[in-house]
């Protein structure tokens, strides 16, 4: 395992890390002892082909990611995706499982419930993973302005309206050190017709007037 | 608005897009009709006191995000963090918005339910954004290893059983090009006491034995 400490002072002055760390950077690439991996093949069927998407939110303690997975390993699924962040004093997140019995849904469902008690928790069975829109290019887009309410708003109508759609996103709202305000930062991946590209530049480009921001198109692949 | 393409050769031969981006790029920098930003002030009341955890999960479409958006915005409330993915054929988001009034919590809630008919849906009150363990340092953890069942939670695991408190977490799956198998990839934030460093690495050390995987824990701050 490969460790770092970018403010190691105090790590220095503590004798027994040192002979730790070096072992640990030699371990890295040790595998003798591990399991073999599953292949990937067009060939055998999927051994999970039962597919959930898990929304989970209550409030943080430490432990909980483990108590979801708990839960998982127990049916045999596994964890294809997930997102989770401490969202002022909850903990949330959504996972995307797959398994082998189509029961074990609500199965895991119900120990999930169970396991977590006063969290709110939803379980939606859904499909494989999807083909991303072949027919359509695929582009990243990048937001930042200083945070005011509507600019998540007026990004996603800009992108809505002409039929961009939004693959994955993430947004947080930072204080800017030297500028005294909050800023609005948005990462995300959208998908569009090639004919809208025109029109959704311009949608973007008074967004960047109305709210003083700076926002980036960046095509990916041509999917 | 900066925009560029990996692959421009379709663009290229739209003799509308040259002047288009040419003028976008010009533009990025333009505040000058741009909306004031609200100051960050110790001294002023929160104009938005009052928080809130979103979860959304359905079948995918487009415009999704702009539905959430404009409720957000009808309640003058503000999104504050949020992460989104389509997760098979569902759209899920799980969303931390800031709102003037209490009483905005459970009407957004409702606006959400009708605009969003089928969707799995729900949303708890919280805390403003805490400290996070300023008595604890924080760390980066990324792992890579070939996906198997079990090696998620072999990690969270590891982690909760020395008090390692997950702050922030996205794993995903990938099919590694030239490996033939899956590639499970985990990024997150983890705090710790200093006195579990090394009951932590020690466990994280045998996760990489039992599991050909490859862990780095990166230190970020004193916090």
């Amino acid at each position: 395992m490969s460790l770092s400490a970018r403010i190691p002072a105090l790590l220095r002055t503590r004798t027994t890390q040192l002979p730790a760390l070096a072992r640990l950077t030699t371990i890295a690439c040790s595998t003798q002892n591990a399991r073999t991996p599953e292949p990937v093949s067009d060939a055998s069927p999927d051994p999970r082909p039962h597919h959930a998407v898990v929304s989970i939110a209550g409030q943080d303690r430490t432990g909980i990611v483990n108590t979801f997975t708990n839960a998982v390993q127990h049916y045999k699924a596994n964890i294809e995706e997930s997102k989770m962040a401490i969202l002022g004093g909850d903990f949330a997140m959504i996972v995307y499982v797959s398994m082998e019995n189509p029961q074990d849904a609500g199965a895991l469902e119900a120990m999930l419930n169970d396991k977590l008690p006063g969290f709110s928790i939803t379980l939606r069975t859904t499909t494989a993973p999807a083909e991303e829109h072949p027919e359509q290019p695929m582009w990243t887009i990048s937001v930042e302005a200083p945070d005011q309410p509507g600019i998540a708003n007026a990004v996603s109508q800009a992108l809505a309206t002409h039929g961009g759609h939004v693959h994955e996103m993430e947004t947080e709202t930072n204080t800017a050190p030297f500028a005294g305000y909050a800023l609005f930062v948005l990462n995300g991946r959208v998908s569009m017709a090639d004919s809208e590209l025109d029109n959704i530049s311009e949608a973007l480009t008074q967004v960047e007037e109305k709210f003083g921001a700076s926002i980036t198109l960046d095509q990916i692949s041509r999917k």
